[in-house]
């Protein structure tokens, strides 16, 4: 069980003042837990739509310091693979009627304004994390409800978030080569199912065994260890694990193309 | 001689009830000229910093919109490969200091409010684009002025936005098997020195003549023509063309990483 970092109701009387205008900031957030993707997702009780975890950036605060923030105060995590994508910017992508409702449902008191600042058009920059499941602690404070999806069960989302994640998804899928997906999300030894079914849902489509072990291993950036594992059934599998120093220098190392 | 879009006075004394606050756009535009890359780039006379192309969201309009509005008025182009690649959000990076003397050598008149809305901070979204240099209309109206500069000659900008060029290049090179760079940029019969020229420019080294015309050819998306030019030199230099199908199918397939 987590603090808040911020009392719902105090937020919406007294963010304006605090706040930039304008922009929120949506995290897709990507653990990978029994065989499968999953994104993380929550909701406040007195809304009941599932919505990407997200805030708003504070005058005085970097961006990109506010991803981190909003990311830590919904997992508990301080290091966490983080990277901004793509800045959602439709003019028509509040709902403002839905965020009427949602200001409707919290007791504002007399302090409500004639227009509030929640009712204006917001901008929204879109960062994707990987997060390895395990270490996260899931918040579970009262009025709100945060849980793991199933990638493939994802509901209808609060405004234009579903294509938020369409978007992740599609940026991971183009960027594949240059982004640690496997080396985030998996545990320290891995089985390359593991590894495939990852790639096999980023890329919505089912992947030879045999020509992605080929591949992966061929990278150099994968070791096969003299290990293996019943934990995914009856047969045993071959663990493998990252070759970190390797990884880290790749990441580290301009695109490879022209080298 | 182009008209302009909004006359700089008025727009700062009436922008702040049409535009959406806090958020700018900013166009780096490439274009290739006599065998270098150039990046356009506009001042106004009563400032005298060198700036990228860039403007203001009105409340109605997709932040894509903006960037289209923004780079056909100061290209007179249409249809232009522009992408969006970041959000420059920290939180120092408007200069307020900076933007108050701008206010300051514009007469504002008795209009001029107490705290005006130019002074607030400003996230910008970065869009680059490739234009065909020999299509854009340079802007030439009077109290401004907009040229190409040389990429290894851009001075001391306005802002962040040197540190806006730097990241434009480095997603380009980041990207650059997904990017049409060559495509966009050169005119429909060009010389292989003139893409290796973009590609060194892009990744800041020299690339090998052979390897490169062979990585390039290897690729199916380049066409070696029947014809040789001297314009550029003494000797006669092969032509090629880029088969526009096969690009066209290039960029609308999904990665071919695991194809």
């Amino acid at each position: 069980m987590k603090t808040k970092d911020f009392d719902t109701r105090d937020f919406l009387q007294t963010g304006v003042e605090d706040l930039l205008p304008s922009v929120s900031v949506d995290c897709v957030i990507f653990g990978f837990h029994e065989g499968t993707l999953k994104i993380l997702l929550n909701k406040f009780k007195f809304h009941g739509t599932w919505m990407l975890p997200g805030g708003f950036v504070y005058k005085k605060e970097d961006v990109d310091d506010a991803a981190y923030r909003i990311l830590k105060s919904r997992t508990g995590l301080d290091k966490v693979y983080l990277e901004q994508f793509h800045l959602f910017g439709n003019h028509n992508r509040t709902n403002i009627q839905e965020n009427e409702k949602i200001l409707n449902q919290i007791d504002m008191g007399s302090e409500k304004p004639e227009h509030h600042w929640f009712l204006n058009r917001f901008v929204s920059v879109g960062y994707y994390a990987f997060v390895e499941y395990s270490k996260v602690e899931v918040y579970t404070a009262d009025g709100e409800d945060l849980r793991w999806h199933h990638i493939d069960e994802i509901p209808q989302l609060y405004s234009d978030h579903n294509k938020i994640i369409e978007k992740a998804i599609l940026t991971i899928r183009s960027q594949i080569g240059n982004i640690p997906i496997g080396y985030e999300l998996l545990p320290e030894k891995f089985a390359m199912t593991e590894l495939r079914i990852i790639y096999e849902t980023i890329f919505n489509k089912k992947l030879d065994r045999r020509n992605f072990q080929r591949k992966m291993l061929s990278t150099g950036l994968i070791n096969k260890l003299d290990e293996t594992s019943k934990k995914w059934g009856i047969k045993s599998a071959t663990l493998f694990s990252f070759n970190k120093e390797k990884y880290e220098h790749a990441k580290d190392s301009e695109n490879a193309l022209f080298d």
